[in-house]
C-alpha cells in the first residue's frame, strides 16, 4: 500500500516557506491523500540558510540556484515561496520544464506578469495553484457553501478590510529580511498586493467578479532607509488603500486595507449582506462565523456566533473534537491536501487563471488611485 | 377624560428614591395607565433634604415623620425607598392604614420580618409589590416568556452571579450616606440581601423554587470605621457569598456574589441550560439576550445575540425604534406601569408574598454559611 | 428660588417630537439648569393629534399652524421636529420673530437651504442648535475629550458606518406616517441625509473638516407605492451610500451607510486610528468605548472595553451608580441641558453654522455619486 | 550535529494518542530541542489498529501488549494515552523498567492509585510528566507569569467552569470507542476527573493549593446501554459537578462542570480577581487573555482583550507573525518541547507528584458530594 510520491522542490525559506513546508508535512497525517508528499529539495541563494532550513524541516537536499532545482528530474512540483519579484520567472521556467506549480500570492506583481504566468501553465498543461489560503479556513469554506446554496438570497453589500499596524514606526527600513514587503521593486505594491489581494480573492470566490472600482491610496511615511543602499530612499509602496466598487451581481463593494491601524495585527474581516441573511468573519477569531438569518422567528432573531469546530463543519472531521481549535497554518494544510487530492481529477482552485482575475482588480485599484477616476476591473 | 389620581407618598430620597420618582413621572408618558400617578409627598427625616428632593422631582409637599405621611388622607400609596431596617415598621403601619404599598427590595432584613409584612398586607388586603426591577428589563421578560413556553425543555442548570468591586478599599467606612449597605444592623446582610436577592428573585421567577442550599461567605476586610461612632468597628456583613443548591424541578443552582471582583461594576448575569436550548443575560449589556437553540440546523447553530429593541419585544413598542436602547431605570418605569395597570385586576408580581420566598432562601444561605451544612430553603 | 421659564413651542409630534419632549421634561430633574423648560405649545396640522400629543406630554396648548405658533408672545424657543422639507421655512420665520431655535437634523435638505437658515439666525442673533444628539452619548463625548487631549497622536484613519435593514421589503410604501424618509421631495435624500449626516457630524467634531470625497449610491428598489398618490412611483432616494475622502489633517475617511444590511437595526459605528492609539464605538452598545493604547506595556496591550458608566465619565455623575446604563434618549436630554446651560454664555454646539458644514459634505457626496469624480466638500 | 534520539513508545491510539503523536512530530520543527524525538513504537491491543496508526503517524513498529513495549531496550520513554483504568499498571511497570513516563491526565482514577504511581516514579527516579496541556496555551502561561509577578495583588476569587453538551441524548451508550468516559469502572469518575481535573490543575498552578471543598454532583440520565454487556446498566459517573472551596491563600473558589450545558462544546473558562486586577480566559477563544488593571487611569480603565499572538508572548516567537493563531493541539507541542528541553535539568511540570495533588482535590469533591459535608482536600 505504498503511495506514489509527490516530490516537492521549494523555493524560499521565509515565513511562507515555513507555512508551506509545515502543510506538506501535516497534510498526510490528517488527510487520506492519493500521493505522499516528499520534501525533496529546498532552494535558497544562501547555502547555509538552505542547509539549516533543510535540516529543520527534513528536506533531503538543497539548491542555491532555482534553475538547477527546476532542472532536476526527481522533482514533481515547484512551490514558489520567494518574494514577489521572482514569481514570474520561476513559474514560467517551471511550467516549461513540465513541473506542477504552487505559487504564493499574489501571482505576479502586476496583471501583465500574471498573464504571462497563466499563459505558461496553460501551454504546459501543468497543475497549478496559488496559495490564497484563507479560502480554506473552515469558517470561510462554510460561508462559501452557504452562499452557493442561496442562504443569503440576493446580495446587496460586501465589505472587507485588512488592518495591521506594524509599519507605523519611521525607523523601520525598507528591504532586508522580512521587510521586502516595503520595497516596491520587490513587492510590486504595498497593502494592495499584500493584503487587499487576499480580500479580493475571497470576495470574488464568494460573491463573483468585480466590474469597476474607485480607489485612494496613501503613503504616510514618505522616505525610509533602504537596507540595500543604506540610504534614505523614497517609499514607493502604498501604506493604505481603500476602494469602492461594483460586483457583477449588482452588489456594492467597500474595501480597505492599511498597516497604520493601531491595535490591529491581522484584522482581516469580511461581511456580506443579502436579502435573507448576512455573514461576518474575522481572521483574529477564525473559528467563528457570525450569521444572521432573517427567516428565524422574529422575537429571537439575532446574530449567531457559530463556532466552526464540529465534525460536520468543513475539514473539521479531520482534526480534534468539537470546541477545539486549529491554527491559522492549517489553512495551508487544507490547501495542500485539496491540491494533492485534486491531482487525479482537476486541480483545486484558485488556479493561476483565477488569481489573475484578482490581479486585474488590484491593478485597477492602483490605477484609479492615480487617476481619481472609476476604472474597469476586468 | 381626566383620569383618577394615584397619590403617592414616598419614604426615602436616596438612589432608590430617585429611581422610583423617575418611574412615576415617566410611566404615564409612555404607557396608557388607568390612573394618573401624582407625586403628593416625600418624607425624609431631614427637612431640608426633603424640600430639595421635592423641588427637584416635583413633589407637592414634604414630611419628616413617616407616621404622619401614612396618616394623611390624601395619600393612596406608600412607596418605601428607605434603608432596609425601616421596611418592616413602615410597611406594617401603611397596611394598617389601608394604603397600597410598594417596597424596595429586599422585603425585610430577615424572613421573620418579611413574614410579618406579608401577614400585614394580607390582613389589610392592600395591593403590594416589591421593587425587584430586573424582572422588567425587556430581555429578562422575554426570557421568562420563552421558558414558560417550553423553549428550553427540561432544565439542567441555572447559574447566576452578581459581581462588583466598589468596597475593596480599606478606607471605605461603614454607615453614612449610601454606605449603610456595609452596616449589618441597617442592611441585614451584605451581598446576600443586596445582590443575591436579585439573582434569587429572577431565578425563582424563571425556574421555580429552590429547595436547599449550601453556602460560603467571606468578609475580606474585617474592620472599618463606622461613621456614626467614629470608631473602627467589626464589619458584620458578608463581602462575598457563593452558594450551590437544588431547584424543585431537579436542576442545579450555582450562585455567587461579591463586591471584590475587580473590573466588574454591576455584572449581574444569569444562564439557564435546558434540553433544547440555553439563555444568557448580562446587566452590563442589558438589551442583549444570548440564546442558543439546539433545534437550529446543525451546521449553522450558534449562540444568537438577540438585540431586544424591536417593537415586538416586551415593553419596547412603547419606546423608540429598533436598535435604540432604553436605560436601566426604565425597568422601574415598567414596574410602576405594570403595578398601576394591575390595580383593577390583581397586583402585578412580585408581591410581598413572592418576595418572602426570596428571603427564605437568603436566610438559608446565611445559615448554611454558618453551619457548613446543606440547609432547607423553604 | 423660582427659575425663569424657557417656554417651548414644538413643531412635530413624531419620533423626534417625542425624544425632544422627553428631553425637556427629563433635563431639569437631573441637571441644575438656569432656566426651567416649559412645554408651552405643540403644533401639528392635525388638531386631534396635536391635542393627544399635548395631553400625553403635558403641553399647555396646541396650534395647527406653525406660523401662529411663531407669532405667539409666550414662546421663547421654537423646536423643529417636523419633516426635513419644513425645516427651512420654519427656521427662517422663527429667526425673524426673534425666537431661539433648536432644529432636528439635517439642517436643510441641501446646503443651499442650510445656508439660508444660517444667514437668518446670524442676522437675528438668536441662540440656535441642531439636534445631532450622538455627540452627547457619554462614550462619544469621552472620545472627543481624549482626541482633543492628543491621546491618539497623529490620526491616520477614520471610518464610520450606519447600517440598517428596515427598507428591504418591496411592500414598504414611500410617504405616510414615518415613511416620509423614503420620499425624496420631503427628505431631500435617503441614507445620506438621514444616517451619513450623523456620521459626518461626529467625524468632523472629532477629527476636523473633510476636504474632498468620492462616492457611490444605489437605489436597490427602484419603484414603490406612494401613499399620497396611491400609485407606483420611482424612488428618488439613495438606499445605500458609501464614500471615501480626505480630512484636512491628512487622514483617510471611509464611510458607508445603507438600509439593506440584514441584521443591523441602527448599527452606527466609528473607529479612529492614530499613532498612539485607536477608538471604536457602536451605537448598539452605546455605553462601551473600545480603546487601544499602544503605550501600554507590550505584553498586556489590548483593546480595552471601557464601560462608560462611572461618575467621572461625561454626564454620568448625574444619573445612577457605576455599571448601570442610560438610554439612547438621554443623549437628547444632555443636549437640551447643555443648550439651556449655555444660554447665558454662548450656545452649545452644533450650531446651524456647524451643521451647514455637514450639509456641504453630504451635498458633495451626492454630487460625486452623480459625476463619478472626486468633489470638493467645502 | 546529529542529536541523540528520544525513542518513544506510545500506548493508546485514540484522541490523545493522536495529539501526543502530533506533538512529538511538530515540536522539533519549531523548537530547538536537545534530543530528537522518534516515534519508535505504538502499542494497541488490536494489531490492525496499531498498524494503521503506525502507518499514519510514522511509528516504526507496533506492539499489542504494553508489557512487551516496556520490556524493549530501544524505548526511552513510555507515553500513556490509554484509558484511565490502565494508567496505574502501565506507569508502575514503566517506572520499574527505568523508562521516562508521560501520562495522560488524570493520573490515576483515584488519589490512591496516583499515590502508587508517584511512589513508583520517585523510587525509580525517572523523569515524569502528566499531560495537563492547558498550562501551555500561551495565554494561560502568560497569566501564570503575571500572577507570579504580583500583577493582581492579593487574590480574592478564583472561578472556573468547564461546560459541554455532548451527553444530553439518552441514546448515547456507555462504553465503546470514545465512550469509555461514561463508564465509571474505566474512567473513575465523570466530569470530575475528565474536566474539573483540568480546572483544578490550572487553578492550583496559578493560585496555590485548595484546602477544603463542598460539592454537589448529579447524574441526569440514570441508565444507559452498555456496549460491552449490550444491556441497560446504571450510569455510575457524575454528569455534572459543582464545588466551592477555599484556597490556602484565603481566596474563594467556585468551580462547575457539566456535559449538560446546551451550546457549549468545550467552554473551559477561568477568572481570577485580585486587589489590583483580574484575568479571564476561555478555551473557545484561546488566544485571548482578558485583563483588567485597576491601576490604569480611571477614565479609560476597561477589560483589555489581549490577543496573545505577538512574538514576545509565551511560545509565540516560535510560530508565525502577530495576529495569527495556533491550534489547541500546539499546547501539547509546547508540553512535549518543554519536557524534552527539561531532560538535562529537571523535568518540566506538572510531574506525577503535582498531579497527585489534583487527584486529592477531585477525591475530596466526590467525597463531599456523598457526605454533604465540607471535606479537607489535602
Amino acid at each position: 500500500m505504498t503511495k506514489q510520491k509527490l516530490r516537492i522542490g521549494m523555493v524560499g525559506y521565509g515565513f511562507m516557506g515555513r507555512t508551506h513546508s509545515n502543510a506538506f508535512l501535516t497534510a498526510p497525517r490528517f488527510f487520506d491523500l492519493p500521493y505522499q508528499p516528499e520534501l525533496t529539495a529546498i532552494c535558497a541563494r544562501n547555502a547555509d540558510r538552505a542547509k539549516a532550513f533543510a535540516e529543520n524541516w527534513g528536506y533531503q537536499s538543497t539548491e542555491t540556484d532555482w534553475r538547477k532545482l527546476i532542472a532536476r528530474d526527481d522533482i514533481d512540483l515547484i512551490d514558489i515561496a520567494a518574494p514577489n519579484n521572482m514569481h514570474m520567472d520561476i513559474a514560467i521556467a517551471a511550467a516549461e520544464a513540465g513541473k506542477m506549480i504552487m505559487c504564493e500570492k499574489p501571482l505576479g506583481r502586476t496583471a501583465v506578469e500574471s498573464q504571462k504566468m497563466v499563459d505558461a501553465v496553460e501551454k504546459a498543461k501543468v497543475p497549478n495553484m496559488v496559495w490564497y489560503n484563507y479560502r480554506r479556513i473552515p469558517a470561510v469554506t462554510l460561508a462559501k457553501h452557504m452562499i452557493d446554496e442561496g442562504q443569503l438570497g440576493r446580495i446587496f453589500h460586501y465589505r472587507a478590510k485588512f488592518l495591521q499596524d506594524w509599519t507605523i514606526s519611521e525607523d523601520l527600513p525598507q528591504g532586508g529580511e522580512g521587510l521586502w514587503r516595503l520595497d516596491k521593486s520587490v513587492a510590486g505594491s504595498g497593502v494592495t498586493g499584500d493584503l487587499l489581494a487576499h480580500c479580493i480573492d475571497t470576495a470574488m470566490w464568494l460573491n463573483g467578479s468585480i466590474d469597476k472600482v474607485t480607489a485612494m491610496t496613501e503613503t504616510f511615511i514618505k522616505t525610509r532607509e533602504h537596507t540595500l543602499t543604506g540610504k534614505i530612499e523614497p517609499v514607493g509602496i502604498d501604506d493604505a488603500c481603500a476602494f469602492m466598487g461594483r460586483f457583477s451581481n449588482g452588489s456594492l463593494a467597500t474595501f480597505e486595507s492599511t498597516r497604520y491601524a493601531r491595535g490591529h495585527k491581522a484584522l482581516y474581516t469580511f461581511e456580506i449582506n443579502g436579502e435573507h441573511g448576512s455573514l461576518f468573519w474575522d481572521l483574529h477569531d477564525l473559528h467563528r462565523l457570525e450569521y444572521f438569518d432573517h427567516r428565524d422567528e422574529g422575537l429571537t432573531r439575532g446574530w449567531r456566533s457559530v463556532h466552526i469546530t464540529d465534525g460536520e463543519h468543513p475539514y473539521m472531521d479531520k482534526w480534534w473534537v468539537p470546541g477545539l481549535s486549529i491554527g491559522y497554518d492549517e489553512s495551508f494544510t487544507h490547501q495542500a491536501a485539496d491540491f494533492i487530492m485534486g491531482l487525479n481529477s482537476e486541480a483545486a482552485a484558485p488556479t493561476f487563471k483565477d488569481a489573475l482575475e484578482t490581479d486585474k482588480v488590484t491593478d485597477a485599484v492602483l490605477r484609479s488611485a492615480e487617476t481619481g477616476q472609476w476604472e474597469i476591473a476586468n
